[in-house]
């Protein structure tokens, strides 16, 4: 057995921070972020394709709807998403970076760094270590997006029945919570990483945080109206949207996991193709998985899982099925990415997604309210994810570069299958019950702060049930109605989306009976009804 | 005249496989392919704004519709797409790139390659060649995007009237014809490379591979139900989204050609400039044409071609030939474009592009079921597209960077206009001619086994009424109410929507009777209007 | 008081083309080029969900309407940038980059370049230089995309009232006004770039230009119809669609910023990356501003900008402001993004954000037509974005790398804060005077010749009283009606709209009869069906 704080040899770490990162490492590192921005897009487009009630009942009551109401209820998920971006943006400028990798030589370094707040690397000095400080400001960039990406999953359990401005509060809070997490997992002196855990790309620090939090959140906040009611339909305003956020998150993904080490010099690009590799073929394994689900839908069903399965065979689900079972496959890859081989990575993708879709009558069956997915995809995905590359992980040896990129390994270090025996197992596991503790913690604490602030947590009776019965009964009519006599309605707009379809109707009738006429070459008095009915159509002008 | 299987002098090939690649090279290999994954989005985009059905007649079908069916017809084309890309990456996984890039040393490696199935790089030794993995990695993540970009042509001719299963089958299969293709064009024991082919970005192995099968998977399928009728609609669901998904190729296209030859290293790099420069001014003289046509239906038309243009002077035809032939012009531009200088491009493209749309009429003329122009685009433009590489091929010379990878020229190799003579033009010819025969026979083969097999090819006939009627006649209310009765319909839905307007309808009625009320100062009684014009509405069938 | 024309010591400029520019470099301005092309699509899905008419009042009308009409003003956004940047893409290849980076030999070097029209390195010589080709074709590219941002910013202006082809030929000549502008503050002796000015990304060159012209294109054409009438609503098509438009912009602009010092080499991407972390807390700073606003809508006003605000306070305003406050906050970013640090950034990009919406209201009280915030977003944008430098910039010297690219500073060069004194206050004011000025004639002259050559400016009447109509009004239906008395309708379709209604309708009371059957077990004959229906809707609360 090895000493767990401080391996005996000197193994390679996830992330390179030690020896010489230059140009072309603080370059890749930006040009990945570029693609990781379009993320950004992808998870508004996720969640507003499946959560948003305004497309959901009927396009013309949304049209009409926006002119309506000005309440920020209205606001539509991606535009929550810009602003919340801005508020992770600060925090992580403010505070989130210091306490990830700012100073870490005090007395509690091993669990927070501190110092770098209101980063700015041109305040240290001005020599000529230009490098270093453009390492800083890839590396700042890079890792905001990972925090953006823990936000997010936050808020896609709170959807629907939070309050912007404890949306926008929550965000900023979590990312500080993120952060500190990363710096056990990431920074050098971090707790975890001297003991030497594998999590390649956030697997703990992005997705076990946000799906922790998020699944306090949604409890916390308690389902939505009528989520749980009899009757209540549960449909999706748009997949076509849903699938193309899928689609970006997607090829987000792969920036993410591939430019996770930080580095492509001394040989270390090796690793990021390997990770590009993996990543796609974790969503492949997983999509497979998804696949036969799909269509044993369509046969008789045995069986306890089957008849759970059974119980979505809806459009919907599909869908959900479709986008969940593949994310939850990502997040199962962002654990070990850097280190599985092309046939774990889709091994581990397909267990990842499994495990996801066996989760999800679980949140049913426990009336939780999980609008896009929470706890399948990142806290299941994310849970597979840090147990796989303690039974994958094989740590080659690095004997080129600098002395200082030279790394020994050690059979210990590794996986059950590769020799390393249960020390990598245990560790993982320890990671994800502290980190899963630490985030449900935080998460509450904030919660309950919020809750009890004079700007409150929860959406007022109104606007909830204005939107979520839209949802939930499209009883979008009838509520427009009942609200529009509270509020002001713009008649005119309204008119004339009648008067369209009022005309139209005439029109149709009027060629049907000119057609008619035509057939039967008789038959010319149009009946009473037409005129009536044109005479109040036919507004005056 | 030249040797014609081994070239006198050693050229430097498209595809620089021989000299040191390196961290540079995987690099940029990688960073397009992120760039290049988003293309599966466009993809999905292109084809659900132009084919499908679902917003095609109106938003309220479409909703209630969602609800209502679960069947796979209704997997939207963005759904689609993400599962066939699962099974494009699980055969380029297993089959794929070891079709194309694995040992040729043995007796048939002119044809095909053998070996590295189950692409896994780590398992071939565990030395230091850390970069020749790498480079296997960032390879096998570009080449998969060729493979799906082939099975994307293929669906995209068998569009709407295929089975998801049967679908997911023949992509798998596709991808095995495409990559021996590939191994022909782009290994380097490969037959045609060998011979000297000028194939830059897989203008024969993608698009004439893909074209040619899909055309004979249109043909062999039959059109779609009424799509030829008299009176059939030919409507287009939504252009801004099939826009977008142009726009999300055209930039997926660019790295695409840029990085075709794999290399940035020893001054490479320029030639990937070019390329990318190409590709812009190749799809800008494709517009210049398009425009031309836009315009030229406004004035009076004589002569055949315009007539069969006037033909397609409705909106959607308009947007078609709009992306259409610009992606003609980008197919054009596969061939060549690691050499075509900025005027040739513009010329290719702009030729590229007018053929494509003067092979529109002759698709509808012979009554195939083209629905997103697999024959103009992909045919047309891939055949056009390696003629012209034997028109305008210019080889320079290399002659730094280590020995390996220095090339002489030799004019017997260029195009005809740089004194090569007719060898590249038979050359090309003859890659066209052989290529395009395996294809169709190979896609026969496919969907002749499919066709007999258990899961049969074609959707059935319910299912298809149910969808194409939508598109070709907008029938789909009666269809809607037929189909329900075999179904279970949410009526709380249907009436929630019938609620909405019934109510606007009478709260806009009163608003027009208070209007007229303060108008005429007088007159409060409402008339009879509200019974008839429910009589009128509720129409004897 | 230094030099004007000539600064006493050798100071780095913005834009490095002096010391030996290669493979990294270009290779990195054409992966930040790939990132820029997305924006073509974002800003196609900002205008279009912004002013498009098409979606506003009804989804119905819009699907019937694209099937009715090919008229040329159907065409949507995104179809239109894709033909504009066709035509800014041969303007640029014939004129543009020659005007910008062509030969300044000439007697009036310092004011045009004058060579390398119709783009073409491979030209000039055979040599081996192909560091200075790659560099070339690369530059090319990523300038190109400057040419296409300033475009459309101008073409945004004349959104909604503008014929296609005048649209086409506008474009062509606001590329050439933008080149030349171009060359004074870009190309080495640009008679701007010698005098020390600042313009990291084209503050001035894109934004300035682009924003004037706009501007004048505005006013030229006159507001649309009713937009300032009485009544007129102002609502906004598709915020989704709009906001996922911003994302694509924002991740865009970052690979603007971020490679707008062209270089990588030689210590250079620190300033890359510098600017990135910019771009990015710019746009923070400016959500940040909104965020405040849009919350004090809800709260008590007093003062003349609440008021002002209040004015604004409807859904489209909100998200108007959102997108056009970040906007600004990134158009103020373009002018010092290469030497703002962190907090300076911030800053930058909050103030840039309040000037903007600031200036809101001014257009409004001047009514003036500003579909898409051309004024506020670009002109007020990019004139604090030219003089945030003045007071910010801090000149810090290379002293590394070869020798021609090693700098001294000099405090007279830099900013107000850090002792550089008021010239370059002086010199950027007076370089915001000049491009503003010149571009405004420009622009004049281009739509004076426009308006008076047989192509015409404006659409006729009838286009644009359907267009405008249906945007401010919702007459939609009236003016549908009355111009399919004038064309063909397809009556086919519109019936079967009416037949899912009319089914449904009759479907839904079915069920609700026999569900109230069953409750009642009772009952059976169903009542004249009008008042059932009606009761059975008014569902008793």
């Amino acid at each position: 057995m090895m000493n767990h704080s401080q391996p005996t040899v000197r193994m390679k770490p996830d992330k390179q921070l030690d020896c010489n990162l230059s140009q072309d490492d603080g370059v890749w590192m930006m040009a990945s972020s570029f693609i990781i921005f379009t993320m950004t897009a992808g998870f508004g487009l996720l969640e507003s394709g499946r959560v948003s009630s305004k497309d959901e009942v009927n396009c013309m009551v949304k049209n009409v709807f926006d002119v309506i109401f000005g309440g920020e209820f209205l606001f539509d998920w991606n535009q929550k998403r810009a602003i919340e971006i801005e508020f992770v943006g600060l925090a992580y400028w403010m505070f989130g970076y210091g306490l990830t990798f700012g100073d870490s030589k005090h007395q509690l370094g091993r669990f927070f760094g501190f110092g770098d707040f209101f980063f700015d690397p041109e305040r240290v000095s001005d020599d000529d270590s230009t490098d270093e400080k453009g390492i800083s400001y890839s590396l700042f960039i890079f890792q905001m997006s990972f925090a953006t990406t823990t936000s997010t999953i936050v808020s896609a359990g709170m959807s629907e029945r939070i309050h912007l401005k404890s949306h926008c509060f929550i965000s900023f809070a979590i990312t500080l919570v993120h952060s500190i997490a990363g710096h056990w997992v990431w920074d050098q002196e971090g707790i975890f990483r001297t003991m030497g855990v594998v999590d390649s790309a956030g697997c703990s620090a992005v997705h076990l945080v946000g799906g922790i939090s998020g699944l306090v959140a949604t409890l916390y906040l308690t389902p939505r109206r009528n989520r749980f009611a009899k009757n209540g339909l549960r449909t999706v305003s748009d997949p076509t949207k849903a699938i193309l956020g899928f689609l970006m998150i997607w090829w987000g993904w792969l920036a993410f996991n591939t430019s996770s080490n930080y580095a492509v010099t001394h040989g270390q690009w090796t690793e990021g193709m390997r990770s590009a590799v993996g990543t796609i073929l974790a969503s492949a394994g997983g999509g497979l998985i998804l696949f036969r689900n799909i269509q044993i839908e369509k046969k008789q069903f045995s069986g306890v899982v089957t008849v759970v399965i059974t119980r979505y065979a809806t459009k919907k689900i599909q869908m959900d099925m479709l986008i969940d079972g593949m994310l939850a496959s990502l997040v199962a890859s962002t654990g070990g990415c850097l280190y599985f081989t092309p046939w774990q990575a889709t091994l581990v993708g397909a267990i990842g997604s499994s495990l996801a879709l066996a989760a999800y009558p679980v949140t049913e069956w426990l009336k939780i309210d999980d609008p896009v997915g929470v706890f399948p995809v990142h806290v299941v995905g994310s849970i597979w994810g840090m147990i796989a590359p303690a039974i994958f992980v094989y740590r080659r040896p690095m004997n080129f570069g600098p002395p200082e990129c030279n790394f020994q390994t050690s059979d210990e270090a590794n996986g059950l299958l590769y020799g390393g025996g249960f020390y990598l197992l245990f560790l993982q596991s320890f990671v994800i019950v502290v980190i899963a503790t630490y985030s449900a913690i935080c998460a509450f604490i904030i919660l309950f702060i919020m809750h009890h602030s004079p700007i409150g947590l929860r959406v007022d009776k109104y606007q909830e049930e204005l939107g979520a019965d839209l949802i939930e009964h499209g009883l979008a009519g009838v509520n427009v109605m009942t609200y529009t006599l509270e509020k002001k309605l713009d008649t005119k707009t309204l008119s004339a989306v009648l008067m369209i379809i009022v005309r139209w109707r005439a029109k149709a009738k009027l060629g049907a009976m000119r057609r008619k006429q035509v057939h039967d070459s008789g038959l010319v008095t149009p009946k009473p009804t037409e005129n009536v009915e044109m005479n109040v159509i036919h507004r005056r002008h």
